[in-house]
């Protein structure tokens, strides 16, 4: 564990430690209710988060927390003052500025209210789901975007007040760079997916046999084998939504979800979440309870996900490696099927209703109509009970399907009633950042296809920890790109990478 | 839920119930550990524990907590001020006060020193343990019991100071109480274990065949089914202790044990375990948070494990209904095994080392030479360095065999370490209030035996419950068995079943 030279940084570090363990607690609450909580302790649980919740609020808005952070860095300026602190010491002080600020800025009138409207909102949500109608989840989701407003004034902004919810979930993110990196981004695929469905399509009923469970978990165990994580920090369950819940690095929780008829769900949600477990589990711990053992933000988390998910689990090379071991769980369901025509069912691009189901191609469309609706509410040119018809609108234009009904619509995600405004674009990012890591990474590894054909995952975590996990916040996400890159946040990369994929697949 | 119309009791309702939850959290690491944490977790588990103890803490010692009670109470008298409350509020008033006098009778400089000096004892103790020799251990316990002295000062008590330590496990149990208990029933057990030894001992191989896991899960499984359970509070898993923790009345998580070429071990440990969760499920839920809704003592939930583990679950109508089962799961192991025969065979009486593994007869034994072994440390009459010796002295007497070494003698068992002193006694009460319980039981309900053979385990935990889970801390122990058999603590009830079952056994 670093202990710092300078007495200040220690106090900040022992409380910064304190607040991590208290989350670290308050996720394996959340962990065990998808896991194995029993039924009837749903209500206790909610009472048990919520006793966690107030207490990491104590601990983080400390009086103390102020006082020692104004010692090392001034709080109106945000200029460094201590001339003592190491080069790392620094970036921690400067991390745990933009926290505090982040935190102070808001009103705990505003944060009380605001739990109360979503508490309220999500139950409105649940319950419009199952009814298929956005319209009574209308008033909560216009309450929500009032306080996203409010609280985009608190924590200030330039041009768009969208700016000031976008920078929470990703440090540095504006208007400015989304607008012309969505629009083109848009353009392109929607001008590639019509391409590709203008091609004649295929089915693939294979997909849609039995594969049983306990044969699928076992492949799932035999998928995560492949990752080179530290010895016993990790486990597999079982949830209705897959999901990576780590506690800190040394325990990191993945599941996923087992449908019989639907092989290829269970596979792919663990290369995705073992994505993001393995950027938790290479986080440099004797940095714990510092900046410097964090995520750097929820797009890059996410591109970490995808990349393994998407740009290693769908292609080629990895197939080559893992079909004959699939075939040997599956030998009756897989009998007539090559590896061609395998590559071809797990690359098949088909607009769809629901995001999180979709193909390399569509996924980022889904989250620009997500993205460019919130702006719009954002910044009051939509009302919230406009949002069926405009939801309709969009998916047309820019997949050319739409949805029936509101529950596979804009209904569909959990993130608005939590209110999670701002978080979206984070999922389109996760895709582009992996696109440009990827790109840097084969450049300089051009044999990378020949480890991932031997099933050899080990060359490229270890690229990714020394690059990215072990750095944790040390530098902006901008930073981060810009010294790896070489590039800032750009859609070429992904762009470059799907039109070179889907013209062998489809010959576009 | 239920609210008090009294204001300061509403308050300290509040402030108890936060306790309750911080506790339950608490629980929820313990479990995690034991089942599902992955290994290279352990030290990070044991700084998220710290941290929730020491919010424990802080929460139950808040000046707050005082002020409200003495509203209510005189912290001085104990004699209840106010008026306006009800017998159940007042009952709960009374537990909080005790709760509280034991709490801040202890000085904190008293507190801390006994964490640092039990954490170092428990690393020595299992250290000692591998090197199967106590030396090692005696400074450290030594340290414990100067320490356990100290604490029953400040407790205060009136003839021993062991009584001090007695109460805080057992409330109201003093030496004077079990010393004539404790000696007449050792004087009975090794007469009974004399007679029983000197009978023909028989063999029983079958129970040294493999019982694989799988099946061994399943029946523990279906001895769970029997036991009236709330719908969806409990779950069972695999732990290498079997252990039973609540976390609230809706959350009960028990473990067993599987060996597989010791068939009996986890069917007799889920009875265990199934009886100390089937009194946190029968808790009275609308008084959560309070003392209404917590067990009595450490005794009182022991018999309720040792009433289903050996009353029940190692009779004859039980086994009459259970063992056609069983043979279904193994019908190979059991083919040539007969009813009469596994009866024995589960009542095999022979002096043995660990407690934890011994029969009926033997069992309160063991329990009998810790109690006297811990009486004469807290008098200053022996010392922990002279304890092996005194050890087999005592095992030889009584049970007639004693252990090569310490690993498997003084050493067996972890509570010493953990600054439990006083603990062990309850381990002998379970039995004699089980005793109590199942006489007092069957005497209303004579036909008892018919119910346990169709497997119906309802009518017995009905009893309980209505008796004794539904009524939490309303009365003391001594009240509740006075109240419910009519009787004082004593080792008759116990005696007699003894006496009654190894007659027709082993005809003594």
């Amino acid at each position: 564990m670093y202990t710092s030279k300078n007495r200040n940084f220690r106090s900040l570090h022992a409380l910064s430690k304190e607040c991590t363990i208290i989350e670290s607690v308050h996720n394996i609450l959340e962990w065990d209710q998808e896991t194995y909580m029993p039924a009837a302790a749903i209500e206790l649980r909610s009472q048990q988060l919520e006793v966690m919740a107030k207490y990491l609020h104590k601990v983080k808005t400390q009086p103390k927390f102020k006082r020692l952070l104004s010692q090392l860095i001034n709080i109106e300026t945000g200029e460094l003052i201590s001339e003592e602190l190491t080069l790392n010491e620094a970036a921690c002080v400067q991390r745990w500025y933009r926290d505090y600020r982040i935190a102070a800025s808001l009103p705990k009138a505003h944060v009380a209210s605001a739990a109360k409207v979503c508490s309220k909102a999500l139950h409105a949500w649940s319950e419009a789901k199952r009814l298929q109608s956005f319209e009574s989840f209308a008033p909560h989701l216009q309450k929500i975007v009032k306080l996203a407003r409010e609280k985009a004034s608190y924590l200030t902004y330039k041009d768009h007040p969208y700016d000031a919810l976008l920078d929470l979930y990703e440090p540095g993110l504006t208007t400015k760079i989304l607008d012309p990196l969505f629009t083109k981004l848009q353009h392109t695929l929607t001008d590639l997916l019509r391409k590709i469905i203008a091609r004649p399509q295929l089915e693939y009923p294979f997909l849609k046999l039995h594969f049983p469970s306990s044969e699928q978990i076992a492949v799932c165990n035999k998928i995560l084998d492949l990752f080179p994580f530290p010895s016993k920090t990790t486990r597999l369950d079982i949830s209705s939504h897959p999901f990576c819940n780590a506690l800190n690095p040394k325990d990191v929780r993945m599941t996923t979800r087992i449908v019989p008829d639907r092989p290829l769900s269970s596979m792919f949600s663990v290369l995705h979440e073992a994505g993001h477990g393995l950027y938790e589990t290479q986080l440099d711990t004797s940095w714990y309870g510092t900046p410097l053992c964090q995520s750097l933000s929820l797009g890059i988390h996410e591109s970490q996900s995808r990349l393994w998910e998407t740009f290693i689990g769908r292609s080629y090379p990895f197939w080559k490696y893992f079909f004959p071991i699939l075939k040997q769980y599956f030998p009756n369901q897989l009998a007539s099927i090559d590896i061609e025509t395998f590559y071809q069912a797990i690359n098949h691009v088909e607009p769809s209703l629901i995001r999180t189901e979709a193909d390399e191609v569509t996924y980022c469309l889904h989250v620009i109509i997500r993205y460019e609706i919130e702006k719009d509410l954002i910044a009051g040119k939509l009302q919230a009970k406009d949002i069926p018809y405009i939801w309709k609108e969009k998916m047309r234009g820019y997949l050319g399907i739409a949805p029936e009904s509101d529950d596979v619509g804009c209904l569909q995600d959990i993130h608005w009633a939590m209110g999670g405004i701002g978080y979206f674009p984070t999922y389109a990012l996760g895709n582009l950042y992996a696109a440009q890591l990827f790109e840097t990474y084969s450049l300089g590894e051009p044999c990378w296809d020949k480890d991932i054909e031997k099933g050899d995952f080990t060359k490229l975590a270890f690229w990714l920890k020394e690059n990215l996990h072990i750095k944790g916040r040390l530098y902006t996400p901008q930073q981060t790109m810009k010294l790896l890159c070489d590039k800032d946040l750009s859609e070429n990369a992904y762009i470059k990478y799907l039109h070179k994929k889907y013209k062998n697949l489809y010959q576009v």
